[in-house]
């Protein structure tokens, strides 16, 4: 299986940025971290990570036909992108949107978003521990129409 | 570690209310599964459901000193009880907020959530599969506090 | 054919709680005048009365495979019970909302109807009137499937 | 006893118009099947049926002293014609108001009425039965005032 | 001098619907006296009501050439009509706004007038002296431009 | 009769601020022309002017007792002076509301009045000539009360 | 092909009514413009102009069966009639929407059209232009059907 | 005289739950003090508590005729609850509202009471003092009555 | 203890203005009585009273250092005066707000107090009992300070 | 004449994104019947497509001085790009934007445009044929101007 | 060149009011500081502070003909005071709002200021600096109008 | 001390781009003189300008431990870009935001800064001397914490 795994805006910081609220771990170590963990779920990830919205954009197109499902995490831009949003629907591929931090708990804009109506699922809050979790949905995914889960 | 699973308003009615969107298992084998991979993990799994709102302030109330954290499915009351979120606040105790189907692509009243925002995070869409990874993240978060993840 | 009606918070104080607004009659009377009225007609009519949201949705959840229609004054619990809008959607049977006063000449909060949207209809502001054109409401409808009425 | 029942925008073309909405019956038919059934009620029953808001306000005012009751289908005005609504308190009759199918359950600006409040009720959703419903209430209205109803 | 006062839904009612709110004259005794009023003053004042939204309309375009100011009492088409409200601006004449009762103490929709921004002013809550009012304007208005006010 | 002409904050200014709006008589002249009109109808006409809310609230609270009738225009008070309007409602005297501009063509602010719903009318849009007519108007009045109007 | 065009209210006013905004052409020119131009296409336009809602219901409801398609462009209407609304979606013809001046740059009331929603779509600010690109659009539309276009 | 003290959802965790906003003494020792000083006022103070919205109403039915005031802190129920609204309305008893913390400096879902319109007042942010007034006030309210208070 | 209460507009007019609402006892006599209330309890009551926001405000400076407590009631400005609120943010005093009509049950614009945030507390809706309890509060909170309270 | 066609983002997933919303042209087919249909014409066509805001805005403003017109479609940027929204002001050059769907029929935030205000107008839901009569309202246009067209 | 610079509510209490949010130096020391500024720049500043909306109006009114720019910190009545924002409006001076602390990053009722629309500008959030600022740029705006600033 | 200035999109077209508003000096001219300007003050300013939203907050993130302070004019981005806001709060350093014309009396979605909340403050309508007077404040504030201010 193949996943593609998108950062949004600012995600860049992490471990730079207002730890308190995104935890200690650099952008670099987690990936690292969760290329080794899909790695030895035999889950071949790509990794992207973008200020820009169109790259994203144009990033989240190339997936077509390339992998099996997206995990992203579009930062801020959840809040304000119809654009995101429409390239989500349009790429007709299973996209699990993901927060570090629990959105519903800050500031009154962040309660919604936009581009979640678009995914299967959102998780939120739970940290780091929120990308495997992602991943760990779509091996469980996978082994239910594999027949190996039940 | 002993982790609590409250299911609110509707969810007996699981594999006979709307399978197309809650699924076909039924409430009594998910909890019977949940349990058998609680007990796998070394987790001692209790599990209450009730479509009353008192009673489930009540288990709530009498989880403190007993469980270390808590899986909540609050059903519809997740969109208008003050009182579930109030409960969630006074007990300290880590609650994981739990939604089979994706709250966000369904009407507008059920995009927001009372209960989020006291909550440590939220899984929402991901199925029956949201439960199981809720164990896991009690696991992984037990396992880095423990050291044995890094 | 079998139908029951189900009579939400404060309608136990027919009669006594502002008879300007809902009439003389007590509960007990209405009853019994409704259950004659049905049996003349050659329906069953079960009867619950309840001030508890929690107990109002295990009854409609009794009611599948039991009756063939149900008949909902939900009191004010219309206006802000998305569980027992739920609870309507799960059961799939036919639910007709009635309301004794006019709920659109009230207070504001009292023109919405949160369960109305899962009813087939409702009737409103016809007094106790509204429980037997509820009950003809089902009878016309059987005479219309057997072909008895055009 | 003389009942009045009037038709707004659009419901000329019953039968003709989303009969997955508004059923097959066409007005013409209705409107005879309902004449019929007030006969043998003995009601002298009196049909209008308008496009033109004026009209229908016309109709009205000219029902002051010739009827006992109005039984009123606004259509859209429902949602707007604030006009009509004066012109319901004007006459000083009691109207009830009829929709064929359930407001509730459709586009939400179809979930505020308008004329509701200066109305006696509302019957909404169960089909052309809501035009029947409507006479009996009538006649079960003029029972009690006659005490042969109890 | 010629003016023109126009009357909008249910205005023909004036001295029959609700008397508290609009008075014990009626609405043929108004005009009649009105235009006695008028005569006395020099000035031609032509009445036109309709509860017809486009002969409103109808009327107000007849007026471009006609008449030097109207007077327009839109009734309830006051709230919604924009329709009225493009009438006014398009004949390019000085319309005065006159409502009987004080919109401002009753029901909150009629707390907005779309029409006023359009008019040049507006008298409300003054009963049938607003009528008056509004001529001794059009009066005064032409004495000061023929110097005959200061 | 005595009658009493209060302006709120910025009249004093008139014939000098935004003559393009408020017209070119100063407020001193204003007041001299009032009160030869009313003088020479056997009024008496008093004036106040401040700037200050708390003043002219003192000075309605002076009036009981004092005069017949209140001419008033609150400026800019108009759209937030909750305690001027509890002013108005707590001296018990026929308040009539004045505005030289039309509040309804301005900034949206203005379209709302907060003190109108407790007087017993407004005149907008006329520009000073409001004033004579509620003069007029509290004579017209009386003499429909005296009989010498009909 | 059949077309019909229709015109709300105050549209007859065209070259008279703020040419600023709606241009010099009258409308009786205009129509004779638009009808020439649609004969030299093969094109059967019948046009149709009222200020009077119902009668433009009226002629929507007689164009079943009649027309291959309808232009129209309805005024101030656009704005609040859920009547016409239901009288387009009633019909079952493809309706397309056109108005002269640009809706969105103009009082925010007419940003929302409550009839779009159920037309093929909309041509907005293209001055009369957008009649003819109207017409265009239908004979494109045919020729894409019959195959001629590609 | 007899009074209720009804207390809703997590008040039983007093002392318990969030000692900053609550305080330290807990709801069995709160008890036990109130009913101590209405002992020595010759009250006879009846006490309840629930967590469940159906056992607060039943208790509030059951007070009728049985006390002469009761004393309501329906923690976060105020919010959302037109059931326990409509129960105070209908059992037709002076009911004081108490809130221990002060609902208007926290969550903006904590500035609106559904219950206060319909209760006497409501006293908020004085902590437990809070119930003491309010014994206090129905005592000087029977004095006033009695004649020994002036 | 020496305590300052303040009375905002038109509590002057306490016992003339709406006595239904507010009560018969004149602003004098209250005052009278409060006074000899407070001496019996050992407490220096100082009393001001204006209609002026800016008089309000510059009283509660002058309380710094001056007085132990404030009982305020704000009048009308209770629901626009953010000067007022910034006034009791700055002094850093206790501030105890009070009304005695019920806010809750009136037009809705008083539902919402801006100055009780900034408050420790607010009672409501008691009559003139509500500064006598007021004043007991902070006695009995003295009383808990100097540990002759349990 | 020279014209340039923007398309926004995801756009280039013309034929490839929900055919049955865009149609099944690709984005690369379209742009060449586009550019030898105005070949056709005498007309100079410049296309462009970008997911990127900034590369969007860049090429309006490349555009001053190089084109005498613009078709645009922002894509979703429509609804919340004030920076291309400002850029088009900017520009200063006439720009008329086109939509493939109807954006009034689909979710509510495709309703309002923050583009259109600021554009000659806007065409929608017509599919690709809307870009053909954007071109086509450039000629027209040219035409007037030059006096071939009447 | 003369200034008035005008402090509104609560600002008299500089240094001592809220000094986390304002500050530690007092406004006396503030006037002097900003005075000597002044001075050596060659600027007659006058300084005015007032609790009460009037008198702040009555000193705007007194500037004309007096100063050449007012520097205005209105304290809350930005928020409410529409008497204050017309003031401004009449006495066609330039004036400068300043805002000690960041309004915007406050409680949210202070995010919208209602001078600042008629207010040359705006500095906020720069602490006293604010006030040095305002006087610089009215010094940088007068050599520019000399010439003396390129 | 080094600052670095950044503008946001369509600020390059300044000298070009509707001069009534944003004045008639190049941004080229402009970024010079500042930079002279902050040349003599022994302040090195870095400038950069983009229409990208990614490119910005590429920027501001390699602005950390590069600069003291941080002059933003994030054009129409301020208004909708969360992503922005964030790159802000994350960065950690100083940022003061500039507008040119003021927000404050143009269109109404320009009147909320989404990126204020998170700078130390905001400087809006005082053309291009804001920056200037940008510049001025961090020497200020410089002054400030070396003691040679006071």
């Amino acid at each position: 299986m193949r996943l593609l795994l998108i950062n949004g805006p600012n995600l860049n910081l992490l471990g730079i940025r207002e730890p308190g609220i995104y935890g200690n771990i650099t952008y670099e170590d987690l990936i690292a971290n969760l290329q080794n963990y899909s790695k030895n779920l035999g889950i071949e990830l790509s990794c992207f990570q973008s200020n820009s919205e169109g790259q994203l954009i144009d990033r989240l197109h190339e997936a077509i036909g390339e992998v099996d499902g997206i995990i992203l995490n579009p930062g801020a831009l959840t809040h304000y992108s119809y654009s995101l949003r429409d390239a989500i629907s349009a790429i007709q591929l299973p996209v699990l949107e993901v927060h570090i931090s629990n959105i519903h708990s800050r500031e009154s804009f962040r309660n919604v978003s936009l581009t979640a109506p678009v995914c299967i699922g959102q998780i939120t809050g739970l940290g780091i521990h929120g990308y495997y979790l992602a991943i760990d949905f779509f091996v469980r995914n996978l082994m239910k129409e594999n027949g190996s889960l039940k």
